[in-house]
């Protein structure tokens, strides 16, 4: 029988480029995604075209209120995406566009439909290089979450049935999670990364979002294949 | 400055004790209750009546949809709740009634919070005794969601700000628990801890929840004050 997976699907570039290995790795997919109250729906839209056009077995969409806590530039109006950094201020500081305890709650939801599911894998795109600054995307929390994972549930009862946090693009920098997606079919011109695209679903080009991706396919010698603002 | 903490609140006799210990230690009690498809709306009617009559400086629900996972007697009418089983089948086993990753998915939600108030202090009315088969009830889950809890947010940052989840329950059995609550004035009649109740909202008097409870008031030589079905 194949091994199920959730993986947890953004529609954005790591996320795309963590299916395509989760899959390569053989594992039967079931992604999820969420409403959570963020500023725009085309990421949920990538996402849907992802899920279908990369074969998973099912796609949940799930819907919860992030932004009545609060506190980000991607679930609150009030507060600016930030535009044209340079790398070091990106570096540096948690940015603005961090929403509280988002990896934390994404991951449960995750588990909620692995228990059900009975999968005991869970795949995260996440990064430490390029966002040092979210504290949910370092490895020591990822080995936390997985220690805690293990004793929150009632399928998961020893080595045999061990849940395994997946996060294969942890060390990798953006231009080799492309070069990684690419070797694997990915294709880009289905995602979307930016915190604050136009009405008609372009990216911005200045966010640390886009700057990022936009820096990753350079260093692959491509441009970025998807839309961006003039 | 009155220390804040966040309190998950089910509007059950649990969660409301816990209510009543985190207000007598003197905190600033933010509470947090879910709509989670759960069958019946009558808990949360009782979590809105405690909050507004223990005087909680804020309380919100936060919807979520764990029913969208199934795999619960509590969110699918699918599974029926069982009735009048005795204290050692209750003892073992997982039982129907268990949601998948609730309590991780319930303090994800409540950390999410208490990062935007920068509350460190999270209250949870968990009980290892009443609900040993319930996997996110046991201190070692607790213990292991505190370390990740620490090291999933940008605002605890060591020992000064360090996040705490409090079990005051844990240890107690049901009878402790109601004299616990009892000595701090609690007006166990706002609470509703049936599993099934009828439309009107009266318990049913043979879940699991409702023989736990019967048993504890008669171990202090009380009747429950909540109703019950004639």
């Amino acid at each position: 029988m194949t091994k199920k997976a959730v993986l947890l699907l953004s529609g954005g570039l790591d996320s795309t480029t963590t299916l395509a290995i989760a899959k390569a790795e053989g594992y039967a997919l079931y992604a999820l995604s969420f409403a959570y109250g963020q500023r725009h729906s085309h990421e949920l839209e990538a996402a849907s075209r992802i899920a279908a056009s990369m074969g998973v077995k099912e796609h949940r969409i799930a819907t919860i209120d992030l932004a009545a806590f609060g506190g980000s530039a991607l679930t609150e109006n009030a507060i600016a995406v930030p535009k044209d950094r340079n790398a070091a201020d990106m570096a540096h500081g948690i940015p603005v566009t961090y929403v509280p305890a988002r990896n934390t709650i994404f991951l449960s939801f995750a588990l909620a439909w692995a228990e059900v599911l009975k999968a005991y894998d869970i795949f995260i795109g996440v990064n430490a290089l390029d966002y040092s600054g979210y504290p949910d995307c370092r490895p020591e929390f990822i080995r936390a979450y997985q220690d805690m994972a293990n004793l929150a549930t009632a399928y998961a009862t020893g080595e045999q049935k061990h849940i395994t946090i997946h996060t294969p693009l942890i060390h990798m920098s953006k231009a080799q999670i492309i070069k990684t997606g690419l070797s694997l079919g990915v294709d880009y011109s289905l995602t979307t990364s930016c915190y604050d695209p136009a009405p008609d679903g372009k990216a911005c080009g200045h966010c640390d979002s886009c700057q990022l991706r936009k820096k990753g396919f350079g260093e692959n010698g491509m441009n970025d294949p998807v839309r961006y603002v003039a």
